[in-house]
């Protein structure tokens, strides 16, 4: 091989390969811009920093103490990291103080993996086909997976606090928690209890819990 | 353009273009073989008739009169229609009585379409990126969006009966009602409370009208 | 449970959850912007209304009188129903006066589900991978499939008008007409015949009929 | 750098790291089993050689001779090139006769990009939008995109035969054929003319040059 | 509400509602057959319990004392968790030795987060669009992504043991890595050498190490 | 039929069937608005032409005399071809002197078919699972697929040029030269040799060769 002849050619080679001047490998969201139905438009790549790729919001425990649900998570999704955008991946962190729950929710967007990194938990999910609990203990190092859209819990049912992460198979997978669909909004209570069965005393009880106007 | 010897060619054209043997215009399901992620395996072309593409189960009314909600819904989903096999739609009709009811629910896997064609309902809708909810009389003719995983329902609040069609963006959406996933199985009563602030007396009263042991 | 507790936190809850102030629960177009390859820019999430989420435009038969076809198509696409836009549904409805027909044409972009609401037509699909034909009367309740991209009819061989809605796999599904694509442009008839074998005079009488100025 | 040491756990290596036994790199097709809405089961790559990533089949001229249409089309399609299951691509080769054409049809599962080798072709593409018709002579080494499930066509307007390849945006793209479609078949020449308003002597006669029984 | 009416109906409430006897909330590997394109056939979901929701694989470090690179990584793909199969998601855990290192990499099909847990690490991705180098410190509860592709590295720089998660866009992401890929295999020397201009000696060298039969 | 009344019918005709002003048939990319994670927002199609559909630049070679690697690649992705955006395709020409080479590279966004028109390479694909070698000789007409990501190359081993025209299941499929990520950046030689186990010489070398300054 004829090196000085191909140090001569190093600067060419560069500008005879192929441009690429918008290859894909990432989609940075420019949060300034309207989201579309997969993501925000794309940065600048000539913008682009190392810092894009990184995030350090999730190094910190959420503050449960505040919390009706002694619980807290902290979010890692597009908007916080928008180097996530369009890529289908997020992250979370949850804190549970001893006691505490991650209320019955859903994720309507995105499958969710649960790794326990201190403490234990007990997880449940329950299936649409046909109403199937599955339960569970958790414990440090344990993963469990909860399908997109499917009702789920934790509880922390040891004496020390629940550190863990989950991940999210969308960069915005969004959060409905039963009891702030139900009774956190203006929905009238009167249909509540057509559709939910749900007895009056109890709602009113959870609408004022939660801060439910109808 | 010289006919006669074009006649002369066309039992060749047949076979001198190529042979598709295996082009997925449809995949009908053969519901006897294990389905997989997006669907089922394919029934094989050659078996394939008219009645594979036609369903003819929506047309009479469900039985309203033994429902708890005064509502019945009929489905063309894959396991009843195997034409949908993989084809991202699906069916279903609604009837309900006088003061029946879709009681709050999900389709984890599809956005829903609701047209009206007798009747009237109020239905509701509520978001989970801040639990908006909303609200509307829908009257015959009118459509109505309900997005993939959210919280949803409607109310007869008319004199008759209401037919509706319902359409899904999935061969399968599933259905995951809300009182059902909490009352209706062996989810143990102590979490439910915990992981819903719902009393025990409320929680106690309704798994015995869904039949929950837990 | 102590309630006045909870009642002293409910309102640092909602603040303590994540705030999902992007969660792409759903995208209503904002139409005044250029589309991309799967939809418009959503609108802002803090202008949507209960409107964006309904619409009443299939309610009324479409005016099948000055149509050469004696039918109608109403559609609510996401150019009509901005709420549709990324969710991969669309519906129309189609009216047909006795005598009446959907004259041959494929969807480009979407699956369909045809659903009979009054009379009978008859409905008919050709597989793309032998030309098979799938051919059947469909009476009230009775709905059927056409997969994407095949061509589909149907004609009204009965007395009344008929009354029919099909939803699409697809906000924006597309449609062309055989008819319209040879005969309603400038294609030259001279490769109309060569591509298609019709007659020179078959060719210019359909483009008289359907306005075709090649 | 203790290479040495490098040399002793060398072995060790290849099993400390994850045997990844299932990485989905590809799935070259199992024909001989059932496929699924998006391809065949895979061959057990334990089996897979060089010879399934390559196919030699596009290096012979099609024979024109006996074609109605004067081309021949010859296809790598995923049962032809078990490899391409399940990846996104597939292609053909065409051979064009001088006067032979591509006569009008489309492909419902497929985006087309073709290249000429040699000779030219003027080649036209139908908008669903609009009827727009888009026509261009493509000369050696000229691509043109044909959108999925438009209708296309090609004519060798030159002296010498036209070589051509064709890529496809997936493995079984289908190919519609509008003369195959309408006269090929079974399809009742009353339901054709009414469909498509050509006379009734114009089907007919088509009808026997291209084989329907209708 | 008239619950003693409402116990008598019940029973009848679950046969009533639409039975989603295949409702794809989740579909387990069966691993006993083939896969396909786009995952497993899924286990009868009549034999689903709670653990094929749940992983304990990653709770204990890798041995990084018989590495090369003095790491290990412990996967949980659908290889080792079937629940994850189709589902878009999957973990692994990384051991870092002091000094110990994930080698130069990419995993074709996913996208990664990764998340520090102990230690620190030096981690570098580097762009295909311009070969752009992203090279970052990364401390405990940092993540940092990984996109789809990318060839990308880490260093444990630090005098303690890095324990770290990575999640990844798809149940089976794989993983191609340089050295193994190059130097592991019976890739002819000569041809290495000529595609990537590295000296012979160096090629022997390495080949040496790694295995290479080449 | 009833053609003087078809005739009055006929301007009526096309604004009685659905305006369909944005189907989505194609989605010409305005290179001039910022990029989204599928693409560039869609040119408006009241200004499409012939020519948003035709791309005449491959049809010349790429200059091979001034590339260290005696080859040059010239691409039809979306940048240099705007009607490929969003539509799962693209190509590229590839011409080799003899001696030629195109190097160790994946493409991470998309799958390819390469197809020889003159002349013959070598050409090589490395599987993730297991480090496989798939290599081949390939003459002309004969086609080869790399799936997406996985590291691939040719070698012209013969005495003439090799033109050869590749298609990609991406309209902007990336390009990561093992080369030009290692050396032709900033990336610091300690990494990379920790990295990939290169001596430092060698490391040194190439930077000196492809211009790397780390």
């Amino acid at each position: 091989m004829s090196l000085p002849i191909l140090f001569i050619f190093s600067v060419l080679l560069i500008s005879s390969f192929p441009p690429h001047t918008a290859a894909l490998d990432f989609c940075i969201a420019d949060l300034t811009l309207p989201t579309g139905p997969v993501g925000y438009p794309c940065k600048n790549p000539a913008n682009v920093t190392t810092d894009d790729f990184v995030y350090s919001g999730l190094g910190t425990a959420g503050n449960t103490s505040n919390s009706l649900f002694k619980s807290a998570v902290t979010t890692a999704f597009v908007t916080q990291f928008p180097g996530l955008n369009g890529l289908g991946l997020s992250m979370a962190r949850g804190d549970l103080a001893p006691g505490g729950v991650i209320p019955m929710h859903t994720h309507p967007s995105a499958h969710e993996l649960l790794i326990i990194i201190e403490g234990s938990v007990v997880a449940g999910l329950i299936s649409s086909s046909d109403n199937q609990v599955y339960l569970k203990t958790l414990n440090k190092g344990d993963i469990m997976l909860f399908p997109k859209g499917l009702l789920h819990f934790q509880v922390n049912t040891g004496r020390v606090p629940v550190i863990e992460f989950v991940s999210f198979s969308d960069p915005d997978p969004g959060l409905q928690t039963v009891d702030n669909a139900l009774f956190a909004n203006s929905l009238p209570s009167e249909y509540i209890e057509k559709v939910t069965f749900l007895d009056d005393a109890q709602v009113k009880k959870l609408e004022a819990v939660f801060g439910g106007t109808g």
